[in-house]
């Protein structure tokens, strides 16, 4: 079993390596992700420039690879010949804030394990529910056992194909987590404002800006789950045909 | 009707203004597009940085706005309150590159789209098949005629919420386009490839390169039908839940 670890806030963050260290217990690791943070980014291929990858230790001392390509672009920089072994599974994570609702198009964490899927090697994307705590204060052990159980439990199975995992789970500790929930898409609430500042020499520059988005916590989604305390898993498809309900 | 009129080929592609002139017989037409290319960038969201915007002249002499951010990035803005008037409708394109399959996660002239319906606008984007053209010798015409019969048509009726339309346009004389075909998401066929190159310093760099993607001409599915000499109209949604299939 080789697996291949990246996410989108870069090789360095602690949720990269914490899920590295969990996914070693199950296979042979290997790590390339962006050399810098990606979160919003996109699901990106990047053809227009050439891409660098460099060799990096982290905070363990292990060795990882990183590129200036987006996370999606890192996934098939690896599975398009990066990486010598072929790769049985990709996993993206563990970022440090949900990625719920209509998220999942933006979010690195989530286009990286599409762009896997893609070509055709199941992925899982791994958020830890951390939106209202310092990033340094988040503790990712409870994330890392919750990942580590679902990634043992799949290899035992046959993993569907063309279908990623979005896998979100709560800032809580381990025995508070009140289990598994199968969910579907929620609703996200997105509370963006436009920011309109004048810069010294007198132009306009404009932020995005506003609150951090909320949900509306339906039973059954995403958003509902996590509000509830369980890990929502989202199987996602890459079909986004609107098929006639009747 | 207002109607906004964005692209991910940057405000002066010939493509943005052939839209925006048929979209003038609908409608009040604002433009905002990025200043440069964004094809492959994906949905992106800017939040890590402020974005400007620019008043520019396009060929016919007439007024846009161009700003450093991300297709998805000027709709937000547009929506957000940087242009006054209340928007109706976003168009986006027309690309000079067909849209089918897996690409639309990745294209710059859908998840323009995706983002007016995530903000609850009605969006729609056009491409035109004209992947083996120059550039240059793309004739924009066929297409500008289609997608003024399609918002035309559309705007007699209620749009659906939450669904935006991907139109891809066969790059044939009008006179040889067979009609319009509803149809859902096909299979692209990427054919990337890892191009592994030596810089005058000795380091590698690594560029996807390899082939164009082909897709697997199914009946129903938006190749299918553009193969076939149909204007493919596929409706898409921003749920990516894989619902169990039985």
């Amino acid at each position: 079993m080789h697996i291949l670890v990246t996410n989108d806030d870069g090789v360095n963050a602690p949720g990269l390596l914490a899920l590295a260290q969990a996914m070693e217990a199950i296979g042979k690791v290997s790590i390339l992700a962006p050399d810098r943070n990606w979160s919003g980014g996109g699901h990106v291929k990047t053809l227009d420039r050439p891409l660098r990858i460099k060799e990096v230790s982290l905070a363990d001392s292990r060795m990882a690879f990183a590129s200036d390509g987006a996370p999606s672009d890192c996934v098939a920089l690896a599975l398009l010949g990066f990486l010598e072994d072929p790769v049985d599974l990709v996993v993206s994570g563990i970022n440090p804030a949900a990625n719920l609702g209509h998220d999942v198009t933006y979010s690195g964490t989530v286009t990286a394990a599409m762009e896997a899927v893609i070509w055709g090697v199941p992925a899982i994307a791994f958020s830890l529910d951390g939106n209202d705590h310092h990033l340094g204060q988040l503790d990712y052990r409870p994330a890392t056992r919750v990942a580590w159980a679902v990634v043992h439990t799949l290899v035992k199975h046959d993993f569907p194909g063309g279908i990623l995992l979005n896998v979100n789970i709560p800032n809580l500790p381990l025995e508070e987590i009140k289990g598994f929930s199968i969910t579907r898409q929620g609703l996200r609430v997105y509370r963006d404002r436009l920011d309109v500042r004048v810069d010294p020499r007198g132009r306009a520059y404009y932020w995005i800006g506003g609150d951090a988005p909320t949900g509306i916590s339906e039973s059954g989604t995403d958003v509902g789950a996590l509000a509830n305390g369980y890990v929502s898993i989202t199987p996602l498809q890459l079909d986004l045909t609107a098929y006639p309900t009747q």
